[in-house]
């Protein structure tokens, strides 16, 4: 069988991986596909680097033209990153009748639409594997393991940086700002690390698996987004007490008519099997009306796992090729659009439980003053904390509550930051029984 | 675009599971593969007992025949189980050019080989998703998803139902009759439950794996098997002290000239991502060399689980028909064969951590003259809790080892068989460190 040419625009961390891939395992690689894959073209601003892999230096050129325009490239991988130029190169690749490999969640989150349509009108195929959790086989389960279901719910650890960030805070007990620099000095997270803390990476991610799920692409600024920057050890130390961990969540649940899309601090139960997702590993968590519960879990991070995605997504391709056909199924899985627009409920709609950690001065009368707000507002308490001991000169009361909804406790909140009683602004942290 | 019909053989309780997933969510269904599934033929030798679903009674036959002869029908499912009579059903389909998929672990684990190339042969598709863990779509990850690594370790969590009966022994403190008892009363296990507790089940599921993983079919004969009736509570304890659990594991490791492949209860670190794989959960744990660890876990049985397994299935064929074609990739996604045979490794060659608990008299200088035998046979000891509670009448000596052969092991336990200060045969388990 003839070879199958490939070619890379982006010779960065993840393209160094996908090349070593290629490189080290190419002997399995052609006994899956069936053909040898061939790197013809790499890529990239700077040819100087030493990525540590041996490419022929005539494989290499600063010009992405020359990897779109090479009419013997059957498959074009995008690994620049970035929204304008990445989407520019991918368009083009598709008209030349390119198949195209991105990673690149950021532009899939917010112009999927016309990525996919494009890949349609083209009659090519896009593939994504890598822009949703490195190596977790996660958008493949979506697309096909589990298309006999209707998925229900979606609960993520999608963001390692952050996974990372809270279990140096929870195993060690250091304040956010620490665990920030060590995750930084270790080279766990970029410096300033936002995008990753503050919860938009997650909610990019969390974008894509609702798309596929639901198989219309959905609108990323609606997701409501929370970063983990002003959690304490403190209440990390109060939810173990209660029984629950700190994770940054993204959740999503199909209500029918709308779609739940939230990403933020929540509380897990400590016996939860995404309790035990720690360090850098992320796990995504899908509930499917037939199937039940499934988890997947695994790095979802780095040039070597998210090379693993990359390659497989080229493996699929050229599977494809070898059948002659040009794309197995459209991208977001789907070949008939569903009858509805999907809208995201707004925060507000919410029903969860909640954790808060008022600061109280230490007189009688306290609690029964904050508890008669969250009666007033149709929020009942299932469990108090208070102790003696003074953080910054005030005491802390810790609740869960049973479900209330998300307008109600903020409306709570706005009275209580009125009582003098209360030193300090009350921190409140969704909790998700799963 | 024209629905695709579908014959169903064996009405059974993963049969009546596919018929409801395929009537309740035929919408969505069709949206994802563009094209209605019908279900055209239903043959089963029982067509009086109600299963729930609403079946049209002409679609039912007792004739498996008239479903494989069906010149309109284009995918049957094979859900009889057993051995020679699926095997002539699926073997008859494949040459009347019908796509199948099938749940049967046996008949893939004894029979693989000749369905394999009998798919080749009549250029059919065979899709076997149910044969292994159920709804947990593994198969598909090893096929596509983890495609670009070369598999170096798989352990597995693969028999529900033994998995159920240690948590009993685990959680309340039972002996092992007695969890059994509860499996079959509460519909968790057959009566008698052989083939789950006695490895036979795992090591069928690990056999297909493995297969997989490497490109080519294992004999299922020469994988070790040992199962889980010897297992007490006091070792469960025992191993909770050391900071274990216990649990059945089918573990396959790529050894390069050789494949390491066994079913056995094994010890596990308590913060392993493993540990809190519970009840009738099953679970899969992967190393590849890029994309590193990854873990999938879902039911892995049951008729709404196992049915979501088939259906994905159908889907799969279904779509593969839309493109026209009639098989995307070979049954073990290997186009190539592997150049070398693969054999199995010897039990006795293992290399592996052990726990031994010793029944031994009361008296002084025993525990000298067990650790004397250990050394003698190269095997050291890395813990050792002694303690006086008597068990019938002896007292226990529990220890951990360092890393030695099996065949060292053997010899030592044999000798110590001969010490008249030991009342009892020797307990051993191995450790799986992760």
């Amino acid at each position: 069988m003839q070879p199958i040419n490939v070619g890379i625009i982006g010779f960065g961390t993840v393209g160094s991986g996908t090349v070593e891939i290629l490189l080290q395992n190419q002997d399995i690689i052609g006994n899956r596909v069936g053909s040898d894959i061939v790197i013809k073209r790499i890529a990239d601003i700077d040819l100087d680097s030493d990525r540590g892999v041996p490419v022929d230096p005539g494989v290499l050129t600063t010009d992405a033209l020359e990897v779109i325009n090479d009419p013997e490239i059957d498959i074009v991988v995008e690994l620049i990153g970035g929204l304008e130029k990445a989407k520019d190169y991918i368009l083009m690749a598709m008209e030349k009748g390119k198949h195209v490999v991105t990673a690149n969640k950021a532009l899939l989150a917010e112009h999927g639409e016309e990525i996919y349509q494009a890949a349609q009108e083209y009659g090519v195929s896009l593939a994504f594997e890598a822009s949703v959790c490195g190596g977790i086989p996660v958008i493949r389960s979506l697309r096909e393991g589990l298309s006999a279901n209707r998925i229900q719910t979606i609960i993520g650890i999608l963001n390692g940086t952050s996974n990372y960030i809270l279990t140096q805070m929870t195993q060690k007990g250091l304040p956010y700002s620490q665990a920030v620099k060590e995750a930084i000095d270790l080279g766990y997270a970029e410096d300033p690390p936002t995008l990753d803390v503050d919860g938009t990476d997650a909610a990019h991610k969390l974008s894509i698996l609702i798309s596929i799920a639901l198989g219309i692409p959905v609108s990323f600024n609606s997701i409501y987004r929370e970063g983990i920057d002003r959690l304490t050890p403190e209440d990390i130390r109060f939810a173990s007490e209660f029984g629950y961990c700190l994770k940054l969540l993204a959740i999503a649940r199909d209500l029918g008519d709308r779609v739940e899309a939230r990403v933020h601090p929540a509380m897990i139960p400590q016996n939860h099997i995404m309790a035990n997702v720690n360090e850098a590993y992320n796990a995504i968590y899908i509930e499917g009306d037939f199937v039940g519960p499934n988890l997947y879990y695994g790095l979802g991070a780095g040039k070597r796992p998210t090379g693993s995605a990359v390659v497989s997504d080229i493996i699929y391709l050229a599977r494809q090729m070898r059948q002659g056909i040009k794309t197995f199924m459209p991208p977001l899985a789907h070949v008939r659009k569903r009858e509805f627009d999907l809208s995201i409920q707004p925060i507000e709609a919410l029903n969860t439980s909640y954790y808060f950690r008022f600061s109280a001065v230490d007189k009688p009368g306290v609690l029964s003053r904050i508890s008669g707000i969250l009666g007033d507002n149709q929020i009942s308490i299932s469990s108090v904390i208070q102790k003696g001991r003074e953080i910054n000169g005030s005491v802390p009361i810790v609740m869960l509550t049973h479900e209330a909804r998300e307008s109600s406790v903020k409306r709570a909140l706005s009275l209580m930051d009125q009582l003098d009683v209360l030193t300090d602004k009350t921190m409140v942290i969704r909790v998700e029984e799963g």
